[in-house]
């Protein structure tokens, strides 16, 4: 049997989250219905990434198993045909057996926008949060820095995530905010513009980025001083952080496997 | 009466078009019931411009009258509470009763965005046209200079458009093609980020941005020539232009009235 991975982006706006559940239409169920009917027997994938729903993916990972003869680049443009529109492949290439997509060491790349603004565009609602109120960039900044590194995020670990890991010990490699102002403007309240907030890490705890933005957003509306950041993240309770920041400003941009890359 | 002028942004993908019409949901339609709901009477805005189906705006442009004691730019913050998530007020402001958003004269851009790629982008679907082919910006550029000026765009206007218009004769003022390249590349074959065709005119025929958009992709695609669009333009014939590029890539990012600008 040959392994293929495929690369995978989706507007998650109109599913149920990644994982194949019960309740709603999942993104993986779409696809393994594409590939079934794509190989003419029944193929299910195994993901990296269980996404929430209404989180978008511009390259989410996900195996499947086939003795299909088909160049495994072309996977990618055949499964398209039979994929809706909001839902993509990037990319298709065999893998080693051994390669797990979820168990193999990652780097995970999260961005969520964030659109400063007086009034809501409705031409980028899907993908962005609108916020009225000015942002302090600058103590969001410093905010964050706080938390490079490898630390127990179990302040930013949502309800229901205890069961699924062993330690809430993660680490945070990358942490930025980029600002387009729409106009000249100082960072002290940043009112018109797209601030994106990109996290790479080894792993993020359920609804980690979310919590870890909501927070951030406190801080930046002044509700919070920038140095209660470490305060925190030291408490390791999640109480102490802000509220959980809506699904649909966040995109999981990409995830590298660096055991498995030349 | 007070003369109330609304700048109105929507996604333009789940609706026929910006103009009440009986076989389907318009965006004026719906704003018209807004306001209705809002000010407690039937109420109807007369707007600048009809945008295709499918088409989006940041910046077009209604009018209504109302005897309502509401502070003008108030109207935007109150109207937006019975507006969809895909249509939102972007600013109110009491205009002269001889202001008419359509007989004015106008300075008008659009902008139709092109996403090279070789996958489309399910996040970016609903307001870009995806484009495996490469494209030879220069070329492209090389064409639109033709169409700077005053001239006859007959050979760009859509059938359908004939009647409403007293002249084909109309002055592009403003043409630009601006990339944003996911890659370092040359632009003699863009493969790799975002095409924004930016246009700003004194008004635009039927159809008329979308088929030089056509053409224009067919120029940088090696089907035509960029010599060609000389040729095009002079022939005055409809059939000498390319095909109508969709709609879902266009957008009226703003209109301008340079007569009531202080």
């Amino acid at each position: 049997m040959r392994h293929i991975k495929l690369t995978v982006a989706y507007d998650g706006t109109d599913y149920c989250g990644w994982q194949v559940q019960p309740n709603g239409l999942s993104v993986q169920e779409v696809l393994n219905r594409a590939l079934t009917n794509l190989l003419g027997r029944e193929t299910k994938t195994t993901g990296a990434s269980r996404t929430d729903s209404g989180v978008h993916a511009l390259g989410n990972v996900a195996v499947f198993t086939t003795d299909a003869r088909m160049d495994a680049e072309r996977f990618a443009f055949a499964l398209n045909t039979y994929l809706p529109e909001d839902i993509k492949i990037q990319k298709s290439e065999e893998v080693p057996a051994e390669f797990h997509p979820r168990f193999a060491e990652t780097k995970k790349t999260y961005e969520y926008v964030i659109l400063c603004r007086t009034f809501p565009d409705p031409t980028r609602r899907r993908n962005s949060l609108f916020c009225y109120e000015p942002l302090d960039i600058e103590d969001m900044r410093q905010a964050l820095s706080m938390l490079i590194g490898e630390h127990d995020f179990r302040s930013f670990q949502g309800a229901g995530g205890e069961a699924s890991v062993k330690t809430t010990v993660r680490t945070i490699e990358q942490a930025e905010i980029f600002c387009e102002s729409e106009q000249q403007e100082e960072e002290k309240a940043f009112r018109n513009g797209v601030v994106r907030i990109r996290l790479t890490g080894n792993g993020f705890l359920y609804h980690m980025v979310r919590i870890i933005v909501g927070t951030l957003l406190e801080i930046g509306k002044g509700q919070r001083s920038a140095s209660e950041m470490q305060a925190i993240l030291d408490a390791c309770n999640r109480e102490t952080a802000g509220a959980t920041a809506p699904a649909h400003g966040l995109t999981l941009l990409g995830i590298r496997y660096p055991e498995w890359e030349a």
